[in-house]
Order: structure tokens, then sequence, then C-alpha cells
């Protein structure tokens, strides 16, 4: 059995970046330059946007923060965001979300411009997905590709059974997986809260890839032996023992479901590193102008 | 055994489109119009876009056709659909595919305004087809859903096996079935030339949808009983006992397949007269700027 170590993973694709922005910078470049836009006070998204910061930082990135008040007019927002879609000396951003409840996310988010959409979640990018063209992929199911590329997880041919369908892991992730491409080549099967037989149906999977939102969903008895397991969850699960009063699990029960596999992906330390470093790959690709 | 009659349900949503038009017109409206643009001599071609002329006629659409000689360049032809896009007069267009090798057939898809993209193949509308956003469907998925609509087929918790995975029908079919709505709400299973075992899987299908290319793909031992079965297939096969000199048969080995099914589209009158009437139903929407 492997362990599929995202940190690891995360910390050679940062250094190989690293690397490259330094000989640009030699070369007299300017630096990649990834803004954010921050409204309102929610603690996870505050959190995450530093961790984006320091990511940019360790790979010599330029990082900006707009930081709003949760009161800030969608009319407003929507303005910030023409002005960094205009903005030359930015190359990608993004708007963190949740945004507070009176503005319309969809509005926002479609107001980005395709090239600066680094979250892959404008519906252009979606759609270039679907159809295979350049794009910018959502952070975490390119995450999930690269630790499949890195770990040379066999794809062709295999059964790829993915739990979950959402618009930014499940669905766009049963589409790679799908897609003539490595990774990809993979009959898939795509399961929701509607599906029937699910435990039957992991059973059959060669590549199960659990994004499902609750914690120690899947169980030994779900999981085929020598299946790879992708565990896209992230629980705080209380607990006394630890000092910050909680711990963290996925949507896999990894203690008995790691003995049965032949590579799985641990939480953390599995996927959840890799999104960040998606989101620095997206910047890099949007700088170098590869997607438009 | 019940037959999905393509031929009828496109005639009743012609004719409901028709009265519809009628009473715009006594309103003094104008009438939806639907251009499409037609470059070279492919024979294919040319009878498809007769056929989009005369389904207009029939609702009371106007239709217009820019006939474009296969020596156009691309920069001309982005000219026409520059043109197009912002011409008052035009509801929806389409651009007949196949162009001219000489011409990038993506970058003319991408140019239409998505607004008046009623094939629904323009990236920014497939992706609000990824988010579940209002958009125009592409036209065969589209009508497929109007299909299982209109004979009530269950499908939610249903297991829908997808063959086939293109951009215009296999990958959004397995979207769309598994989206959270009806139809839809389908586990569902996308196989493709990489599957390895298409047999047993197609087996397991409550839905099954064949968009392989291949005639007589699905024979009656890969169908399980009481399967609902969709042929997206139309092959002329030579028949020497026919006057054309052919007949038509789809992906689906319907003689002996259809015994075994619920309900089982043919071809020709199954999925085919659907395509059409997705269209005009798209244009149809553009009009009433339902979408955008």
């Amino acid at each position: 059995m492997e362990i599929i170590d995202g940190k690891k993973v995360a910390a050679e694709i940062k250094e190989s970046i690293k690397v490259e922005v330094a000989s640009l910078l030699d070369q007299g470049k300017k630096a990649p330059h990834l803004a954010a836009v921050l409204v309102g006070d929610d603690p996870a998204s505050h959190t995450y946007v530093a961790g984006k910061e320091k990511a940019c930082h360790e790979v010599g990135f330029i990082s900006s923060v707009y930081k709003l008040p949760a009161s800030t007019k969608e009319a407003d927002l929507l303005k910030v965001v023409e002005f960094l879609n205009n903005d030359d000396e930015v190359d990608g951003f993004i708007v963190q979300v949740p945004l507070p409840k009176h503005i319309n996310e969809t509005k926002i988010l479609e107001a980005i411009s395709p090239s600066k959409d680094v979250d892959g979640f404008h519906p252009a990018n979606l759609g270039r997905m679907v159809t295979g063209l350049p794009t910018f992929l959502p952070a975490t199911p390119f995450g999930i590709l690269k630790l499949l590329e890195y770990y040379k997880i066999e794809t062709e041919g295999k059964h790829c059974v993915v739990l979950g369908r959402s618009n930014i892991v499940g669905t766009p992730m049963s589409l790679l997986m799908s897609r003539k491409a490595y990774p990809g080549n993979c009959t898939v099967t795509i399961c929701h809260t509607k599906t029937q037989n699910v435990k039957e149906i992991c059973l059959t999977a060669d590549i199960l890839i659990a994004a499902v939102g609750q914690p120690n969903y899947v169980t030994e008895d779900m999981v085929k032996e020598g299946a790879v397991v992708i565990d896209v969850g992230m629980h705080r699960i209380p607990d006394e023992f630890k000092k910050s009063g909680f711990h963290l699990t996925g949507d896999v029960d990894f203690e008995k479901v790691a003995p049965k596999c032949k590579a799985i992906s641990p939480v953390p330390g599995g996927v959840g590193p890799m999104t960040i470093v998606a989101l620095i790959m997206n910047t890099f690709k949007a700088y170098k102008k590869e997607v438009y």
C-alpha cells in the first residue's frame, strides 16, 4: 500500500515553479501576480486566502488581497472585478466564496474575465474543459490529476467511481477521468445522494474518488482489494486529546480502508495541499498566456 | 414494450410552438428568426439546413441561410459571425459543421455570441450546463430529455449507461442525466472505446443511451429485461430492396433488443426528429431571452 503524499508532491511542484520564476526574474521579467478579493469576515475564508498568500511568497509570485467589508454592495464588488479584469499588473485573481447573502455569487463569478479566472469556476472555462480545450481546471480536480500523474496511477480502461456531483469537484472530476487523455480514459460512474446501491458500485471501482462531504463515509466493506482511493473530504472532528480540540478526517475511514488499497491519499496531507498548488499552477498558466 | 415515437413528440412540440408564434404575431410582435451559415457544398449539410428551414416555416419562424463558397476565408466567415452577433433581427444562428479544412472550427464556434448560440456548442453554454445555469442545451441531448419527459420515464435513482463520450452527445448526456433534476438524478456510467467490459456494464443499465456510431452495436445479450433504450445512431445500410438503395439503422439491433425493453426509440423516427425541434426550442428561448 502506497500513501499518496500530497504534501510532498505540492512541495516539489512549488519548488520547480520557484526555480522557474527566479529564472524569469533574472531575465528581467516581471513576477506572476495572483490577486484575491475577500468580502466579509468568514474565518475559514481568511485562513484560506492567507494560505494562498503564503504559497505565492514561497514561489516568488506577487500576491495582493482586496479586503472588503461584509456590507459591500454587489455593484461595488462588480467594479472591483472589472478593475482587476483590466489591470495588466494582475495575471489572475479569485473572488473568495462564500460571498455575503445579498451578493449574487453567480453574477460575480461570471463577471470575472475567463482569461484571469484561475479558480476555473467561470462557465466559459468549465465549457472548455467539457470540449477538451485549454482551460483553467478547478483547483481540486486539477490537484487530483497531478497526484494520479505523479504516482503513475494506471487509469486507461479502469473503472473510476466518483462519489459526489458538486460543480467544483465531483462533476468536473467525472468529466476529466472519462476524457481521452492521461490521467483519464476511465469508464466513469458518478454517484450521489439519489444513488441506490452505492456500496455495490464502489466495490467495482479500480479508482474511487470520494467527495461526499461525510466523515468516514467510505468503509472497508465498500472498497475492492487493490483499489486506488482519493479522499477529497475534510472534516473537523472534536477531539479532547488534541491541543486544537479537534482532529481532521476525510470522507474515507482511512485506518480500515488503507490496508486494502494499492494507493490511498490521507487526510490531512493528501488532496488538500494540492488545491492551493493548483491555483498557483493556473496563475502561472495565465501569466504565460497558455490558455487565452 | 412502448415505442418512443420521436416523430409524434416532435410534431406535438412544433404544433404548440406554432400556436404560440401565431398568437405573438396577432399581438403585433415580430416572429422569431433563426439564421444558418452554410459554407461549401457538403450534401449532408445542405440536407440538414434544408430540414431546419422547413421546420422554421412549419412553426412560423423566419429562416435565413447564408450560403458561402467552400473557398471562404476564415477571416471573412468571422465577419459574417460578427454581423449576425450584432443583427437585432436575428434571435439565434448556427454555423453548420463540418467547415472546410482551412477554417478553424473551434475559433468560429467560440466567436458566436453565447446569447445567440442555439446549437449550444459554445463553451460558455456548455459550462452553464455543467453548473446548472439556464443555457442552450446541445440539440441531441435536449431532444432526448424531452422524449424521456414526454414518456414519463422514471429516472431518479436509476442506473443510466451512456455509450460514447462525444462533446455533443455522450458527454453532455452523462452530465444531464446525473444532475439534480428531472429527467436526471440517475447514477450515470459513461463508456467509450477504452471501456473493457461494456456488455457487463450495459446489462446493469435501467436506461441505456447508445451514441457509439456503430450500426447494431447494442445486441440483445447486452440489455436487461425492462430497460429503456435510447438509440442516437443513424447509419445508411446498402439495401437493394429499397428504392433509395439503402435503409437506416441505429446503434441498436432494434428487432432483437426491442422485445426485452420497457421502452425503446427506433431509428428512424426516434431521436432524429427531436434534434431539429430542439434547435427550434432553443431559438424560441433566445427570442424570449430566457437564457441571457
